[in-house]
């Protein structure tokens, strides 16, 4: 009666237990290699494009600001490296089915100027977030205490608002140029998030029900993109934008 | 007695006295105003160029690798800022003669492919560690930790040697373009900084004496130069490469 009370809790608190137990069924380890390694070259491409975006800065402050984010990625990208490391994976072959989705995804996606790659890194930050907000209550607690790790604020949110709240109401036309700029980031994320999905069995199983549904589910995954795309609504109101 | 006796032990122990005492002599402050300005922005502009040259390496490794220089520069360039703010100087201010020059020199020697960009890396920090060791003997105890701290070995060296070897193996044709580019970045190294050493007077005094010498002496400043020439023709020649 005491164990079954102590799982009941363990459920409800969230825990399906750590590493080293869940690691034991592959379905579940696979699916973990597949997360970190996205999350991985996630990091390291945001550090990519987040030091591209420098260049875009109008002052040495702004531009120093943007190399303080993409210095902070990259401290994010190392931990998630070693961790692949820790747990026997190659941390390279963990990345590499995400790389082609990751740098389409940012080539459909490339600013034009400071103010989009302002917003596309604060949208890209919060979609990124939501997703492994999504994902990390079906980690055992080891993954899951790393994933929220490395999803804390690097700062994104606060200096892109500003910025771009400051800019709109210099020139409001930006507003409605801006606009149709997140739903375009939106839609090409979604588009490749998609993609991840459909191509790669193990984390998708995880996404959708943990190590305890099997089988794929096609509507809790569209249930899964329309929260996240709810949440998206809401940032880009936040910000004074219609999306 | 005792008194001249412990200033001659500092004197030969190259001591000048630490910031509170140099600082009051404003020619000096200045001096450090401009050096602690031209580190800075060399560090947050390294921070650019190693980000840029991250996209051209063939693997992610050697993408991560030099993500991890890129981020070490950023820190660097932190503390440096952190130092102007807390000796009263408008950070972006003391950086801002340097831009100009350091944009040029990065304009004019933009790597065309990876190896370009390592030897880069490489030969471009080691001129600037060169330079940075030259005038530390000049500055008071408290700028000289700094300056040297933040010279310390970012891992290009290392890295860099052995890749460009590797190469150079590989495709010994390599080497007569490597030695040209090399050759290309001393030249245009130097250029940059006698424009710098023109136009900045009292760093220049700085450089060439320190607080005790008046006067812009030429020829000490070509002697520093031809040092920092030779230590190149050295380390060209430690990659295989003739300078």
């Amino acid at each position: 009666m005491e164990n079954r009370g102590e799982t009941q809790d363990d459920v409800a608190a969230g825990s399906i237990g750590d590493w080293a137990t869940c690691s034991a069924d592959p379905g579940y380890r696979a699916a973990v290699l597949d997360l970190l390694g996205a999350l991985a070259y996630g990091e390291l491409s945001a550090f990519e494009r987040l030091a591209e975006d420098a260049k875009l800065a109008p002052d040495l402050a702004d531009k120093a600001a943007l190399a303080r984010m993409a210095s902070a990625e990259f401290q994010h990208y190392q931990r998630l490296h070693d961790r692949l490391a820790e747990i026997g994976a190659d941390p390279q072959e963990a990345m590499r089915p995400f790389v082609e989705p990751l740098e389409l995804f940012h080539r459909m996606t490339a600013p034009s100027d400071w103010l989009e790659g302002l917003v596309k890194a604060y949208v890209g930050d919060a979609i990124a977030t939501d997703f492994y907000r999504e994902v990390a209550v079906r980690l055992d607690d080891d993954t899951r205490d790393l994933v929220l790790g490395v999803m804390s604020d690097t700062g994104h949110a606060r200096f892109a608002v500003d910025k771009v709240r400051q800019a709109i109401e210099a020139d409001p036309r930006a507003g409605g140029r801006l606009a149709l700029w997140g739903r375009r980031l939106m839609g090409e994320a979604l588009s490749q998030a998609q993609r991840v999905v459909a191509e790669r069995d193990a984390l998708s199983n995880l996404l959708v029900g943990g190590v305890r549904v099997q089988g794929f589910d096609l509507v809790e995954v569209g249930k899964m993109f329309n929260r996240i795309t709810e949440a998206h609504t809401r940032r880009m109101a936040a910000l004074g934008l219609a999306s």
